[in-house]
């Protein structure tokens, strides 16, 4: 069993860096985007909370009010594990507070009862990326920083942009010229991010943004920096929060980079060592079927690790060489956790459930919600079972497929509007038309 | 002076609902959508809360934990003062518990320190009309509706869609066939809201929603429901709440129906003669000067209610005729308001602002810090005022705008992407430059 004392250093160190891979450490202002020894993935290591378990989830809840002047952070609310020594660098919108949810509509489409939904998409930004980057901005803050720059043209850059404007550092977001649909970028010209479209390919554009930070101060903020980790670590400790400490059984996630699996693992293992959770929830990771190398690598004992050329309709899981591979092997490995891919059919389907019940979500999110149907009608999950699901983002991330769902012709679910004359005899077929098809659900 | 017994009914009294114009009154669950006798505006009154003003505080800030099993409502705090027989008919998503922010560089473009933003695109669906639509949705539960039913093609719509669905009560949403364009509707059909087109003009579509309401029990959420209303009231309840219900000087907010400046200006008084606050902030409403029929009438000591042909890039507000006019005159006149008209580039050049902090809105939203800049400029708000603006939605409501202004060739503030060779010099050029440009800010 892990114990605290493998997890921390000992009560009132600094954290540090650590290489996974060759056990390297750096301090904890050091600004390298991995091992300057062997390249490996770098990661957070704190000192051990002064406080005990009880003391601990007082001091959570206490910061948990909404505050006169603001509403406390639900990344920050959690400091201690997250960032010990950020004080008065923080850079918070504020984030997190998502609420946790349940409704009957999606719990009929997954077929389990009580299905707890954790919906990341109410951050400020619109994904759960804002809770690493309050953290990863922060740091860059902390080590004073001439930009922050990533490789995105999603979600990432989003939030990076946001922070970093309001930090007051300028936001830098590489892409190769030409190769990227310019839409796609709009929050992120928005929040005043500068686009640097890189005449080259995606390998000189990483190049470039190595040497930037290399050369100019530039803070990198990929995914694979450990800060971003720390803040994502707050998802699973904010639903354990919510959910009183009593650990659920599962806790499923739409799985592309791996970052989210590799952060909730990190989280569990620290909270299980630190006795706020008396068991182990068992992560369940779900890949699109046409970027699943993590899943075929599960089957395998993670024998391989594959890549493959990643298609899907769930864009922000349409990664086909996941970064954070080494980290998510080892969440799964300690949480007994599962890896599994589910068809676009099947994603678009949940996610279709999941927005009619009122809640609505990216299409990638509904990954977690297709996953735990399918592990319902496997049999891995059963009625006795507590379970929590992640959506990642809003359903405005990408209005685009409404549309296309809704109104187009492919589509057997569509909502399509209805035309009728003015009167109210044809709005009362509507309402009995409507009363038929609920209850044929 | 307005006192309590003015306002409310007597201590324990079930709330009922009071015709604004001749003064009849209906029971709390009658459906009427205006009075049955005159067809004037409804407004809710409730009885006097049995606590003190010390106590009801503490009781609003008793609430306002997220608590274990699902984070508060932001809205239902406050039950006691909008809905107090809600009880278990209660549908919230959860909503309310908008962030109040501060930003430095919203300060500089407003020209005034400390400028508090509240932002209502941090509800669910993305805009303040959640708050609304909890309690309007409630009370359709309540009143054992059949359907519910508006004739909006945005933020309304979505509201309503996502609140029906989690009543499992069908969502109805009338348009003019042929007349709208369905990509403002994407939200609203993922919600899964039936879209009635009904062959026929606008004033069809409103007879037909009414005989719908009267014939088929339909319940209707159009925008001058009087429980709306009462839902609304929470922005000003929480904000005041944030500032540890010290009032601000102004509250400035976007105007267009006039739906909140009426509901702000209810919220007030309300709160003033509970002794909740010692003195009335004014309120600031903000019209595009292309709708601005309710500034000019303000102009005049409202003399003549005006109606025109609305024109401005801020969809959300671009209302001709406002349908909450009354209940708004009366908001202006009893906190010694004020309304003023900001035109399109004023309100762009605050979105823009507002979105370069990393906050980020939909363009409506910017009227109220376009009108706080105003006032700045005018002398009417000084350095010693605290001032607060609300933001009414989020920037992902409206993306189209942000490729438009940063991608398109008009708008000398855009944010363009810049093509770089795959060197680290051009990079450090485009760093020099954007300290340069933040300097001259």
């Amino acid at each position: 069993m892990t114990t605290s004392s493998d997890l921390f250093l000992t009560p009132g160190s600094r954290s540090h860096q650590r290489c996974a891979s060759c056990g390297a450490t750096l301090p904890e202002l050091d600004a390298s985007p991995a091992c300057p020894t062997c390249g490996g993935l770098l990661e957070i290591v704190h000192g051990a909370p002064t406080l005990d378990a009880a003391s601990l989830r007082a001091s959570f809840a206490q910061n948990c009010c909404a505050r006169p002047l603001g509403s406390a952070s639900g990344v920050w609310r959690f400091e201690s594990l997250v960032m010990p020594g950020a004080g008065s660098s923080i850079v918070s919108h504020p984030e997190g507070n998502t609420p946790l949810l349940t409704r009957a509509a999606i719990d009929r489409f997954a077929g389990l009862d009580g299905l707890r939904i954790k919906h990341e998409g109410h951050n400020p930004t619109g994904s759960f990326k804002d809770r690493g980057m309050t953290v990863g901005v922060t740091q860059a803050v902390r080590l004073g920083a001439s930009a922050v720059a990533c490789a995105s043209t999603g979600n990432t850059s989003a939030a990076l942009a946001s922070y970093a404007a309001q930090a007051g550092i300028p936001g830098l977001v590489f892409v190769p010229a030409g190769k990227i649909a310019m839409g796609k970028l709009a929050q992120t010209l928005g929040y005043g991010a500068r686009t640097l479209m890189v005449r080259g390919d995606f390998d000189d554009c990483l190049r470039l943004v190595q040497d930037a930070a290399r050369e100019l101060g530039i803070y990198l903020l990929n995914s694979i920096n450990p800060w971003r980790v720390e803040g994502q670590k707050t998802i699973v400790l904010e639903m354990l929060q919510q959910l009183d400490w009593q650990a659920p059984d599962f806790i499923v996630l739409p799985a592309g980079n791996l970052g989210n699996t590799a952060a909730f693992g990190k989280a569990l293992r620290e909270a299980k060592a630190l006795g706020l959770i008396d068991k182990m929830p068992r992560i369940v990771s779900v890949q699109a079927a046409g970027a699943a190398p993590f899943a075929r690598a599960f089957r395998e004992n993670f024998a391989t690790r594959y890549s493959v050329q990643a298609d899907t309709i769930a864009t922000a899981i349409r990664i086909g060489d996941p970064a954070s591979w080494d980290r998510a092997v080892r969440s799964i490995r300690e949480t007994d956790g599962i890896v599994l891919s589910c068809s676009d059919d099947e994603i678009i389907a949940a996610k279709v459930a999941i927005d009619a019940a009122g809640v609505g979500c990216e299409p990638a999110s509904a990954a977690s919600v297709a996953g735990v149907r399918r592990l319902v009608q496997d049999g891995v999950i059963t009625s006795s079972h507590r379970v929590v699901a992640v959506l990642t983002g809003h359903i405005l991330k990408d209005p685009g497929i409404l549309v296309d769902l809704h109104q187009g012709e492919q589509f057997a679910g569509a909502n399509k509007p209805i035309e009728i004359d003015a009167d109210v005899r044809a709005v009362e077929r509507v309402l009995a038309e409507s009363a038929h098809s609920e209850g044929a659900r």
